[in-house]
């Protein structure tokens, strides 16, 4: 039924849209929790077989979602559990966290638009570490462990002229670090989950939605350490808006949808390089990167 | 056929959706110019009496539209010629500009949002005149005449608390302005539209398409003064995107749209609040942004 | 002495420059208390005289003054203590606080300059009310009474061509505000007291260190409405710097200075327009803005 | 007579504050240029030996300097002539310029501290070609040479937990560059200087006035690749501004100044991590980016 190729970045909504008996496919595994009185979902979907990454179109690995409804709404109580769950889940995912690890952590996105600033915003926000306990040693901190923390914010290709895995790539075999940890803002599907959801996942960043260009990946096998990508959907792409609201009235019709697809294909053209996100999006941006800032400072404290 | 009520503040694109013998209505007199080797044309659509802003649920007034498919693409000598143009326009259309005038230009928006930048962008650049005047008098530029010009950048009432019509209203009543130029982004019907339409008008702003709340109204009649509008569509509402798709697509099959609209209405619930603009709209908008005030600066030169 | 004006806007300095024996004179009164745990330092000066006024050379009313070493330092905890300081005396200051009352928060000075963009970056923060509370009454917020809050940023002259005072008075007499609570970034005397200091006066704003052009200023007087002034030193004249240390030098070597303060003022002339100002200053007025704005939302939450 | 150590990061300045004799000492040449109608004067500084170096506490190499009183004002033709000549000058000592090149444009410095943000400014708005050529060849710009333009803006310090030449090299060794060019904001050591001059140099970068700590000179020697330095000297140490303001007056007063400048330098403790800037730097700081970026766009255009 999918003529039209959706673009999303999340695991959850790649498994959603598939067919419902393929869902049951073997090599997906799904868990989840919902907690009633924070109205908070989390979400793990585990890709463990090859067959199970081809039909989710997605690579090998494991998708934790978070979601909750008020996220980027202004309660702080209600912010203290979404970033104490995230710390929680970044603590399990990262390799060797129990021990003393240097950590980069990697704004990806062009801090001069809105939607594309959650990378730099979180960056510029946390507490980084590395030049003090290389410095002056863990005694600066009166902690017997330490993690070394470092941030880097590589810019975009249209203003530095080189691909982020370039100089990423470059600044990880100079310093050395043993985990990255790589922030982005994504693409959803659904424009209920814009600023509502956190993907965190050990796969890393696969440019266009994980088909095609490896030459440019974020992941363990390009930079030669793991990296594990935290991720929130801040806009949606405006083809895909159209082509959803249209089947769903399709559906609603009991048309059969196909054909006319097809023209509207065409008719979408001018929609490309425009994308969907909502009014607010500002103010939301800087609750939710502050939100990964708070998870990622505890998550990084030993 | 419109039964979707569709938003635009472009009086072109008001015009545009008129039914085709509705667009011959009295009252509403329309010029057009292209000049070929730069591709620019220059729409003017006069509004001449009350049935003809019935019709095109516009008030009455002049409106004058500057397009120009590459305006926002790197090539300052083609800047030179927008801007050019749209000096002479705004001199045409702000009364008694060849007297010496205290003018105010007013930059509405937010400037944290990319697409509402443009009018905070624009006053920030300008060149401001009035506090120099006052204080050496015309000496200081070696002038016989010289505008005073003044710039004020109100925020949105998310951010103020105040409607942007009383903080203007009060500092017009006490600095006493001539006229009054308003900068504002707008929404567009068309995709085509974004950032590549510049529209002035000596009708105002009038919140919400000119429909409804008037007491919010930027206009002669709410501030004493005239008050000439300068506004680029940066973005188009993303309701509008799915419904002109869905109408489009709807023609070209030979279908009666009617009915299945309304149900298309329905699902088009999620979109509310939710945009549409352009990838790479921050550069977009600081190229347009140099323009006007380029424009301005130009036009307020005795 | 102090042949060389030195220009301070914190009354605290005022009265130390003070001869010794001056400083007992009538009409000023001067309560000092410290709370040694939290090094918080709390001041208060109270000018009832005239007499007192011209020798402290600023305007009769009450000085309060909160000084803390660490105050720009990263320790959210000992912020708490700071911020609620200053809620509570902002509370005994604000006149009626008890009642419902419309408070515009004004926060003067350059959001493009480091040092001077304390008052915008408050205000940009602050949780602002008055909209909703005319749109939904104060049902909406919960309470059986709510303030009315709305926000100012006014711009500096140099960008809007108009006084600060012009346009605050112009949205004062629109939107009829009980109070005015206004925001800027001072001049100390001492490198010691930047950015470790706030001041809340009922005196309002005094441009010029309250000597000369009355016309300016954001008074009780001026706008009609009680004024309370915050203020924090986030620089130093540069010649106020060499003046100081040069006194310093000459009372140390036992010599006398008249004679030769007069051959260096000559030489500051190339200072003039200069000032000094931390290496931290970008880190340290975030901060700073984050202590007063939770002190405002605190002191104006019923 | 120079007890005190004064920074400045000018050769000029240095060759300046020498006893006149040493002026004369071998291997320092200097040639000087004056063109009366434009105020601009440019001087060339070649430390030619290792005594010069010694003498001068620089490294050996050439250092131009172009300074004209009227840099930061807005005069746009007066601008033209500026960004003119230091294109021409940077044609001068960028190695092989007349063969095609990969050239790095690096901006130092932390764009949130005004004085500091002259190097991330001048790299934001640089035209960066070196993506375009690699996708599209040198067909996508109608010439038939073309050097591939790149830009990295790689924080401080504080921020990043890195070295810039940790990162700086680390994108070196991976992408590649024929030669690197790094903006940088300076410390002057007079005030008539700040926002006044730019000096090129082929020495690059050395943290600490080349005095010291070489693990982190941003060099042809540490990055394997000829580096060019542009600066503007931005900011004045405080202790300078006091020491030079004394030892001023001593000689004005024919007084030795030896033993009491002890005593001051003991006083100007608290003057550490202080420094002086002009009221205007944030305009100033973007007229001078531009004027940079002005001349590397036309230097770099084969």
């Amino acid at each position: 039924m999918n003529s039209i190729k959706v673009r999303t970045d999340l695991a959850l909504e790649a498994r959603e849209s598939m067919e419902e008996n393929a869902r049951e496919c073997r090599g997906v595994s799904v868990e989840e929790e919902y907690r009633k009185e924070s109205e908070l979902r989390i979400t793990k979907v585990v890709i463990e077989t090859m067959n199970g990454a081809k039909a989710m179109g997605k690579p090998m690995g494991t998708y934790i979602t978070l979601e909750a409804p008020t996220m980027a709404q202004p309660d702080e109580d209600y912010h203290e559990e979404i970033s104490g769950e995230l710390a929680k889940q970044l603590r399990k995912i990262i390799p060797d966290i129990e021990k003393e690890l240097s950590v980069m952590v990697v704004g990806l996105g062009n801090r001069e638009v809105t939607a594309d600033a959650l990378g730099p915003n979180v960056v510029d926000n946390l507490t980084i570490t590395r030049h003090m306990v290389k410095e002056y040693g863990k005694a600066a901190f009166n902690k017997k462990q330490i993690h070394m923390v470092s941030g880097l914010i590589p810019g975009v290709m249209a203003k530095t002229g080189m691909e982020s895995q370039e100089i990423i790539k470059g600044v990880v075999e100079k310093t050395k670090p043993d985990v990255v940890i790589v922030i982005d803002a994504l693409a959803a599907r659904s424009t209920k989950r814009l600023n509502r959801t956190i993907q965190i996942t050990n796969t890393g960043i696969h440019p266009g939605s994980g088909v095609g260009n490896h030459r440019n990946a974020i992941t363990g096998e390009a930079l030669g350490v793991p990296v594990i990508a935290i991720g929130v959907p801040t806009v949606v792409d405006a083809a895909t808006i159209v082509s959803d609201a249209f089947e769903k009235m399709m559906r609603q019709s009991g048309e059969e949808p196909l054909e006319i697809q097809d023209e509207l294909l065409a008719g979408l053209g001018e929609l490309y390089n425009m994308y969907v996100t909502g009014k607010d999006v500002d103010y939301e941006i800087k609750q939710i990167s502050h939100i990964i800032c708070t998870a990622l400072n505890s998550a990084l404290e030993i």
